[in-house]
């Protein structure tokens, strides 16, 4: 096996048994309803690094800017661990690779891996790329060797491999064999489409390696017949060393294999080494994250990290399950950082605070008057709508309440925003009217803006800059919206989640309402409390 | 390799390969947020039936009142296909099955077929039963020989039983013999803890068989490793004929084997007769009948039935899958019930815009001038924000606009929403002024509201009901908002996505602005003026 990748971690683990490559970045983004900006890009990426991730594709800097982009703002960012890949086609037709400007720009755009798809079934060879079976042969060849022949590491994706080897073994057998010759370090079998049915792998898999040797061999599913993980891991047990798939199955119509799902079911039921040692607890939270940053509600019955899914109701059920998990539950839920649910008890709630203060550094006790209270007031804003997952800072001012060490900044009197317009189409500024008590001084200020969280916001520094100069240092990030009971419909709960940076550090907060403009208000009035609090006693330096 | 698929579709189907028993109603009710009426179950079950589902298991008798009646009241209905099945367990431990009310209830529900379930893991018969092996060994024999000499089908499901079978073997098989040897028609090899893996199946199947001899073989999985529809469908190739599932996968934690994916991969990728000439083309329909039924949402992603499955951006991908659809589609969407789709989206050519102005009964011509400012229009709002992926009525409106075919009803002659609050921290209402012109006359209304959407949509609806009384049948049933560039935080455009309905039909329009009130309001007028259209032209009836 291979054991090049984890030297930096330099932990217990000596083997890698399959390495883990994630294109939520490019594959992930093609899902419908899934678009992330710049930052968004970054913020996964960092975090798939940590996780320990060993090649993280950033997206196809020939085919839009923004992929370029990233790569040039990747190359001021250090990985720890992963490697970041380039995704691109084999050059064009009759032209030399070194003469392909998409080529170029994978070249350019500095990754150290690249990964290029080509035609593996000769009817796409035919009535989608429109060349020669023989061009195409020289198309992949020629790709691979201009790059491996520019120190890249080289991984060859053979797109629709499985429906190709199904209508022309020989055929594409032999595409994968130009990639082999011409030195491609990994060849990466793609069941594009999707239909693929895991009895048909090994077969498959074994005249692949009659052709593939000891190259290293891939596998890209995708879950159309609800086939990939099962069909990745069963791949993996024919030889397969490594796995591209989505945090969250995220992408196009059924998505990507689900790296959620294949990492687990590797490390636990197969004993594979995916993940650098004592990463595997954090595939609750890598998968939530990755919901967060995409603005998409995490699936409760996602295998392994969904929130119902280590649910127990019955009291009998309940004891047998704290006297010998292994009774009711596949895995212990910690080992995945998920938690038991217990729907009748209150310990869960008690033991996961004290979980959460222990993450940010509070130490409390569990058993104290204090937690409870914690716990009851967390459990009416839960059932209110809140969620502290994805708001830690917000979930901090709630635990210092709580404790009684919570000091107010300021107080709220009264606040006011008007938006409208005046006779036809043409929009006004939306103003916003904000009156503090700030340590006594009462502070009535208004502020124009850009949509009432801008103007707000704006509002609020005014009134509060005299006072907390500091202010000035906080840029918010980004806000989402998100629509709690869909049912209720304009009537509905809105959630507003606020990140914020002073340049050192990011928080993130959040704020319910049936109106969104309050709930957006709740969770600034929070960003800011949480900053002040964090500056004037010391503790972001 | 399986290239046959298809093979048998279109003939006539002599013999039934593969049974299928539908647990929705019992194991599917588990599924933390479903919950069926009396009413809601005789609808499932009598759709279910005219699907041609084999088994439908109904409840458990003899553990809930609201199961008995279910069986009481199907008593006076037909079914032209499905047998129904009772649920239940083993007798007590120490006395006779005849003298065990649980069963009892069995018999007295009148169901043809009864299902009992009992305990192979010898783990749970100390910890969870509390007897002898040799006691429930006897439970087990004396239950399924009661209900056999009462002239039942009787079903054993074996419940844990590919963990009993791993902790041991021998006694696990035991269980399975005892099935057996009473007379159980078919033994069902349960995976209740979920975290069986595809690659343990066959070997496991191989020594079953052995102590199981011509007994039908059943199985039923739980999906807590992504695997419950891959290890059914591995276990239908080594001899289970009788597959345990929920429509759509409903269940407790991860949910159970989902039919409506297991159904089409026997049907299209092994050609195993599962379900009565003609009927897999209701698929689709089954599964989102359900859901309605279930009042949840169908998901998107979801394999052969969801909406996104079958669809296809770019203008090259569409035109090649209008020459030859498997190149990029598994299967023919029509084949389940479902239908292809195009996303008008940034890719998009003049070829996407015509095939889905088509979809929507508009003709146009490609080549002339209307379309490229059509498209020309469609790309400057998009570089603005818009989307209209999801949002078919806005694009159908822009249609209009550009076709010259567009007739407003009313005219905007400004807006004010104002939300605030007054000394303190309690929000006051918020409140919206919309002034229009309609048909010449002023218009000028107030209303309050839930947040500015509700206030908004209510302020509307006055100003307009009274010249357009149709408007009282249109509700708004959701909406979306999603910050497009987190760049620039509070100042960032905001989409607003809104789906309405008139009992008829349910379309959804998109509003872009920074400001997420006008966003709003954006969306909502195109939502009123859509449906006016429709109604006004008669396009809806």
């Amino acid at each position: 096996m291979m054991n090049q990748t984890n030297d930096k971690v330099g932990q217990k683990r000596m083997t890698k048994d399959v390495f883990i490559y994630d294109t939520t970045l490019r594959d992930g983004e093609q899902g419908e309803n899934i678009a992330f900006s710049l930052e968004d890009k970054i913020s996964i990426a960092t975090r798939l690094d940590e996780f320990g991730i060993d090649y993280i594709e950033g997206g196809w800097p020939g085919s839009n800017p923004k992929a370029m982009r990233f790569f040039e703002k990747m190359k001021s960012i250090t990985l720890r661990h992963a490697k970041l890949v380039a995704f691109g086609s084999t050059r064009r037709k009759g032209i030399k690779a070194e003469d392909d400007k998409q080529v170029a720009q994978l070249l350019k755009c500095g990754a150290s891996v690249v990964t290029i798809f080509g035609k593996t079934w000769d009817l796409h060879v035919r009535e989608a790329l429109r060349v020669t079976p023989e061009e195409n042969l020289a198309m992949i060849y020629d790709t691979v060797a201009f790059l491996k022949s520019n120190g890249r590491e080289v991984i060859y994706d053979a797109e629709h491999f499985f429906d190709g080897f199904k209508a022309n073994p020989e055929y594409s057998l032999e595409t994968l064999r130009q990639a082999v010759s011409a030195g491609a370090d990994c060849v990466t079998l793609c069941d594009t489409n999707g239909g693929t049915m895991p009895t048909e792998i090994p077969a498959i898999l074994e005249e692949v390696r009659k052709v593939t040797g000891t190259t290293r061999l891939g596998i890209h599913t995708h879950n159309d017949a609800g086939m990939a993980v099962a069909n990745t891991i069963i791949a993996c047990r024919h030889g397969v060393s490594l796995v591209q798939g989505t945090i969250n199955g995220f992408g196009e119509r059924c998505g990507n294999a689900d790296l959620i799902q294949i990492i687990p079911n590797l490390e636990l039921k197969y004993a594979k080494n995916c993940l650098p040692e004592g990463q595997l607890k954090n595939l609750t939270a890598v998968s939530h994250f990755v919901c967060e940053v995409a603005n998409l509600a995490p699936n409760p019955n996602q295998p392994y990290v969904g929130q119902t899914v280590f649910t127990h109701k019955g009291g009998i059920h309940v004891s047998a399950v704290q006297r010998n998990s292994s009774t009711y539950e596949h895995i212990d839920p910690e080992v995945v950082g998920n938690r038991r649910r217990v729907l009748v008890s209150e310990l869960s709630g008690s033991s996961n605070i004290e979980f959460k203060a222990k993450e940010l550094g509070i130490n409390i006790d569990t058993a104290s008057e204090e937690t409870k209270k914690i716990l009851l007031h967390m459990k009416e804003l839960e059932a209110d709508g809140y969620q502290f997952e994805g708001a830690e800072a917000s979930f901090e001012i709630l635990v210092q309440k709580g404790l009684g060490i919570y000091h107010p900044f300021f107080k709220l009197k009264g606040f006011r925003v008007i938006v409208g317009n005046k006779d036809g189409a043409e929009i006004g500024d939306t103003e916003a009217v904000v009156r503090l008590d700030v340590n006594g001084d009462d502070r009535y200020t208004v502020a124009d803006g850009n949509g009432p969280v801008d103007a707000l916001d704006r509002a609020l520094r005014r009134a509060l800059v005299k006072n907390y100069p500091e202010l000035n240092e906080v840029k918010l990030t980004d806000f989402k919206v998100r629509v709690l009971d869909a049912r209720s419909a304009t009537a509905a709960k809105v959630r507003v989640i606020i990140e914020s940076t002073d340049q050192h550090a990011t928080w993130t907060t959040v704020g319910v309402s049936t109106d969104m403009v309050e709930a957006a208000y709740l969770s600034l009035v929070d960003s800011i409390d949480y900053f002040l609090y964090k500056r004037r006693n010391g503790k972001d330096k």
